[in-house]
């Protein structure tokens, strides 16, 4: 945690201690310069008293001195400011500031410690999952100076560049300093080696031996440590200490290049470099980004729920937002939430931001898997739909007006901000292509859109794990005999609405296995409520009933009747199939049909995995799987292919994984939905759960958000169940992880643990994927 | 299941034998008759022939014979219906009636095993929760004839009367007849013994050697099986058969007599009458029923939601369901669904009646808490609330029109039906009495008012298991002071609103714990999501607003603000307390003052169990008591009392259940809320499940509603885990269920068998559940 923990230089000095300092080092100025920055340091770190305190009668006594720098203030006028800082703490503190160094020692030590709990490391963390239970360690160093002449010098060094991840030496010091002027930025630092900016002597040029000892230090840390180095030092009286060296942060980018190159040049080897880089890093090379030296103006922030950069002009409704994207405009669709009736929307945008939702809401979920960057949960924003506009961090934003949001960041910028498209680079190549040697775990893609399969593949997909065909039925034609469908009273009417849109879902299946050559596809049957199709305004329902030739008052006698409390544990999944199993008879001929259709003029069979969702017992299974096997034979019949395929079923609801054995007596494959395991198991909506999800990790309650890392020790502990009961049953079960937890990096370590067959993550992950399945392999 | 399989009597007949069997008996009459019998039974229940086609021909005969009774019909006539009946078939199967004795064996057997699947055998089944898996045996029989003339007979007989349950012989018989004719109510049969109805003589006056005999067999019986008898009987030429002996069916009130008293007669073991009671009968028994001689027209059906008749005028709102009943009138609420804000309106009305929601619906619980009888998801009942009225089975419902409901039954009727209040009687004092001493599970009960309070104590509740301090907070000036709550924006105010309820919660519990003199109270902090509390109609809201000096737009914003997709896996239980600690505050603080108040004025300790819902991870947990141990602290210093008080937690998400080796560290006990815990570990919702649970049970998807009867494989496992967990750390922590499980026979077996505790159940089934509990540990 860089820069996150205090730090108290010079400790030791006291009215006594400083004379013999003095005295030793020969240099009056250098001791009680020390001295008083020893106040001032451990005054505001262990003491509390304000930084700024200390500074303005620092500047005061430079304006009467006629002083600029520091290290031009005559020794007695230091001697002045100590006291005048003495003061300052036991007016401050009520109490003279500890003369004792044993007494400083301990309290300085308990500072240090303390500072583990500080703001800034608490966000650190957050943003880095790093438990806060890990804790800090303090180390005791004897002090060295920098600050001791001009033959002293302080400096930061990483070995190579951080941000392109050349192999060149980069770094900054100053002569006659201490490490704090070189971060407080009182002064302008030079660099060490090349040309500094404001032409100021590098080290190379001041102190050319020490400089060579330092190049050979960097190699030699390089060398054992195995990584870059992130390096301090100072330099007293021409000699060389290394204060501190620890691995260096690096832009994604650089992490790449640095970890191939190291392997390249015999530092390290392809393992090493594997799992050198944090694979949830690589998310965002996938993406465009804001240029970092863009002048930008953050006006609200949210979650990252989608990482990129987007930009263009504000819509509030899925209609405007696919009418402005058809006649050429860019468009940011601004929600309070969204609901599959968005869809068309969303995939016309640039970017999403709603106002409410987490990480793994409708719009993080669907953006996520269109790649398309989403900001979410942005609480302050508050839309006006009906004025269309809306207001957030005090600017109102109306219909048309230009955004730009960084996915990655969770952040709303105002205006158009320049972004910059990221190179992937040879470097990516063939790291991607280590990662695929080494790995065990197959990487499969969430898509189903032609669109969505093409980028798997590009990036490397091996299989579709969780094709939604929900998703197919907002589209033009199809949500209309959809929408009949629903309003129907019995089968027959049903059957004949069904009918119509058949064709169309054959249509989509023969497009996915004609580019899937023969990969696995799972297909996942009607999961939503019937409800999610229907529309809510008074206006779409009266349309609805004119081209149904019904009446307004039936559309919303069946709204009502199909209304649930609580949709997520109501009418959906198999229990919907159950209810009408056309549903079912439909879309497996569809998907039969397309099989055998394809198999016919590209000659390859096609594997097709049809998924029941949301069972929980093993008689649902039982039911609609005979409905499946009865559609197949019929379809092998009349075509005459022999079609491969299998059934199985989501594992997503506890009590499936807790009779995963009785349940895989009926499934070939478990897919486990770790999206719904997670809201079933914690008994916790994704969709309400934002708000206070936040301060239960603020609080420590949870570690980090359970929809986006999963949670190894409830929702895990079924999943090691679930799966010990389908091997019982079946030992060469097919298990694979389908939820938002595939493109994970720790929970696909999980799965590797328990030795899943498969992950499958929305297209744009899959590259993280390959890299976090091969690091996990190689861990385990 | 008496009465559901089907039978064939007289097989074997044909053109052939029949003249053997004439010759044989000496008695051609009796041989054809058997004969068309046969025909007609086999015709009927194996070859699926309409019953009435076969009684007409047979009307058709007697009426151009001139005769009344089928014994009357001569010989020759029978041979004519003979061939008539032989055409019929023909016509009807297109087939020639089986005269190979062997293949009518065959085919009969293969019919009866078939009635299994009959609708009727369904229905029993789903009503006595037979399983549809056991399957059937057929018995095959020699014959013997009870129509060979007047020196037979056949019949049937209780060993004691099933309705009142006197230990006196009960039965009824037919002379010169076969079984059918006795079911199939053609002839009157008259009284075994005693007087007969219409003077016809009795068996004991026509045969009173046989009748000697019978009644010493009758003894012999009931002495072998341990319990009273259902016998079918022939008399053949004076020669007693038993055809068939199983244990009677009888009503809850003879049940517990028969019991008792076979017991007291030295025939059955107090074991064993323990055993023979079905432990879920006792509950008809304890609320006042229809007068089963009462004429009675069923315009509706609904599930039985809680048991019991009653009868009033239709309101169809809770204010005026109070407002009638405050003025003296009877009222029975209709509703669509109701909430916690009908709470006041339910508590006033007689019956209730939803047209959605399951056996767990909010109405079904809290009207079995309150012993008032409910049906609800009477799915025909459409509710125009703006019109005041409701059209249900083709009648229009009017506000103020009488209805009577049976809640035990699930019907709707019309007007007022005669209704009867059961008598407990001795009989049932000396049964509980028995169970009592068996019994190795505490039984405590689910209350909260004072009413509920007193009824468990009077039904024998050994500690209040549940006590739901949410509908503390819908009466009077409370529900104001809740909502002011609730609209606060900050914790001062929150506050200040708290501290109008303090005094008042304080009250409650005051009193509760003085009724327990010193039994165990387990308290749950507030559960339900604050948007439970708030008004939805704008009048309401307007209303609120002016009460609370604030704007309809802020009480509108705030409603909206909490409004959720999912409420019941949402901001609520411990998650809403860890947001508001000063709920938390409040309500241990009412509690603890309350116990010292309590144990300063009687000098008994107050053992109070404070119980956190909706935990899920231990950190919630151990937030939470810090809480209350801390206030418990502040209580104890103020009044100078020690508060004997313990904190646990609900166990009702399938994390807790799995992590509970963790959570046991902060609870002292565990109480396992099984209605949410089987919503959570099914992903289904009470409130949205009732219409597709119904098709399960049917389709034998699910053998019974789970949450009615606990699902032991699935939620059976979770509790199984959680026990093991909770023990392991903490050896001696205390194990209980207090979901509406609690009060389920079969649920409570599990409940013995994983040795936990106590069961905690609404306070009218206190005495099924000691029942359930004693032979539970009889039959482990």
């Amino acid at each position: 945690m860089p820069g996150m923990m205090d730090t108290v230089l010079n400790l030791g000095l006291n009215d006594e201690t400083v004379e013999a300092l003095a005295k030793n080092s020969d240099d009056p100025r250098f001791a009680y310069d020390s001295y008083r920055r020893f106040i001032q340091m451990y005054g505001n770190v262990v003491l509390g008293v304000e930084h700024h305190l200390f500074e303005d009668a620092l500047e005061d006594l430079k304006f009467h001195c006629h002083v600029e720098e520091d290290h031009e203030i005559p020794v007695d006028a230091l001697k002045d400011l100590i006291k005048t800082y003495l003061e300052l703490v036991k007016e401050e503190t009520d109490a003279p500031f500890p003369s004792n160094v044993h007494d400083q020692l301990w309290a300085a030590i308990g500072a240090v410690f303390q500072s583990w709990f500080s703001d800034r490391a608490r966000v650190y963390r957050k943003i880095h999952d790093i438990p806060e239970s890990w804790g800090t360690a303090v180390n005791v160093q004897a002090m060295v100076y920098g600050n001791m002449g001009d033959d002293c010098a302080t400096g930061v060094a990483f070995t190579r560049n951080p941000s392109s991840g050349e192999n060149q030496l980069y770094g900054e010091y100053l002569l006659n300093a201490q490490g704090e002027d070189v971060v407080a930025g009182i002064r302008t630092p030079a660099s060490i080696a090349g040309k500094s900016s404001d032409d100021a002597p590098t080290l190379e040029a001041c102190m050319p031996e020490v400089f060579q000892q330092f190049l050979d230090t960097c190699r030699i840390l390089e060398t054992h440590y195995h990584d870059m180095q992130d390096i301090e030092f100072t330099i007293e009286r021409h000699k060389l200490y290394i204060l501190q060296t620890r691995n260096a942060k690096r832009t994604s980018q650089a992490a790449v290049r640095i970890a191939v190159e190291m392997c390249q040049e015999g530092l390290i080897s392809k393992e090493q470099a594997l799992l050198q880089i944090n694979a949830r890093d690589l998310d965002g090379l996938l993406h465009p980004i804001i240029d970092p030296d863009a002048e930008k103006q953050v006006i609200g922030t949210g979650l990252p729920a989608s990482p990129g950069a987007a930009q263009g002009r504000v819509v509030f409704d899925a209609d405007t937002a696919e009418a402005w994207a058809h006649s050429g405009e860019k468009v940011i669709l601004l929600r309070t939430e969204t609901s599959p009736e968005d869809i068309h929307g969303m995939h016309a945008a640039e970017g999403i931001v709603t106002a409410r939702g987490g990480m793994t809401s409708h719009a993080a979920v669907v953006a996520r898997g269109m790649g398309t960057p989403c900001v979410s949960g942005v609480s302050a924003l508050n839309i006006v739909r009906d004025a269309r506009d809306a207001s957030l961090g005090g600017h109102v934003i109306q219909e048309g007006d230009w955004l730009t949001l960084d996915g990655s960041r969770g952040e709303i910028l105002l205006g158009q901000v320049r972004m910059m498209q990221p190179q992937l680079g040879e470097h990516f190549d063939i790291l991607m292509d280590w990662a695929d040697q080494k790995r065990r775990l197959k990487v499969r893609a969430n898509a189903e859109t032609e669109q969505d399969v093409q980028v798997a593949l590009s990036f490397g997909a091996e299989g579709i794990g969780l094709c939604r065909t929900e998703h197919m039925f907002f589209e033009g034609e199809r949500i209309l005999a959809m929408r009949e469908m629903i309003i129907s009273e019995n089968a027959d009417d049903r059957r004949r609405a069904l009918a119509r849109i058949q064709p169309m879902q054959r249509e989509d299946f023969r497009k996915i296995f004609f580019q899937m050559q023969g990969l696995p596809v799972t297909i996942r049957l009607l999961d939503p409520p019937l409800h999610e199709f229907l529309p809510h305004g008074k206006d779409e329902q009266q349309q609805l009933a004119d081209s149904l030739d019904t009446s307004l008052t039936l559309v919303q006698q069946r709204v009502a009747a199909l209304s649930e409390s609580n949709p997520m544990l109501g009418h959906r999944g198999c229990r919907l199939l159950l209810s009408y199993p056309e549903i079912v008879e439909m879309q497996s001929r569809a998907i039969f049909e397309a099989a055998a259709s394809v198999k016919k003029d590209t000659g390859n069979a096609v594997l097709c995995e049809v998924m029941v969702p949301l069972v929980g017992l093993v008689e649902e299974l039982r039911q609609v799987r005979q409905i499946i096997d009865e559609t197949a034979h019929k379809v092998q019949e009349e075509t005459g292919e022999t079609i491969e395929y299998e059934v199985g079923t989501m594992i997503e609801l506890p009590r499936a994984a807790l009779t995963a054995a009785q349940i895989a007596k009926e499934a070939s494959f478990f897919s486990f939905g770790t999206n719904d395991l997670t809201q079933t198991t914690f008994g916790l909506s994704r969709d309400d759960s934002a708000q206070f999800l936040d301060a239960y990790v603020q609080r420590g309650i949870l570690d980090c958000d359970p929809f986006a890392v999963l949670d190894t020790e409830g929702v895990g502990a079924l999943i090691r169940l679930a799966a010990e009961g389908g091997r019982a049953t079946r030992p060469d079960i097919k298990l694979g992880i389908c939820g938002e937890h595939g493109g994970d990096p720790a929970s696909i370590m999980f799965c590797e643990q328990l030795g899943l067959g498969y992950v499958s993550c929305s297209a744009f992950r899959v590259p993280v994927a390959r890299l976090a399945a091969a690091q996990a392999a190689l861990r385990k």
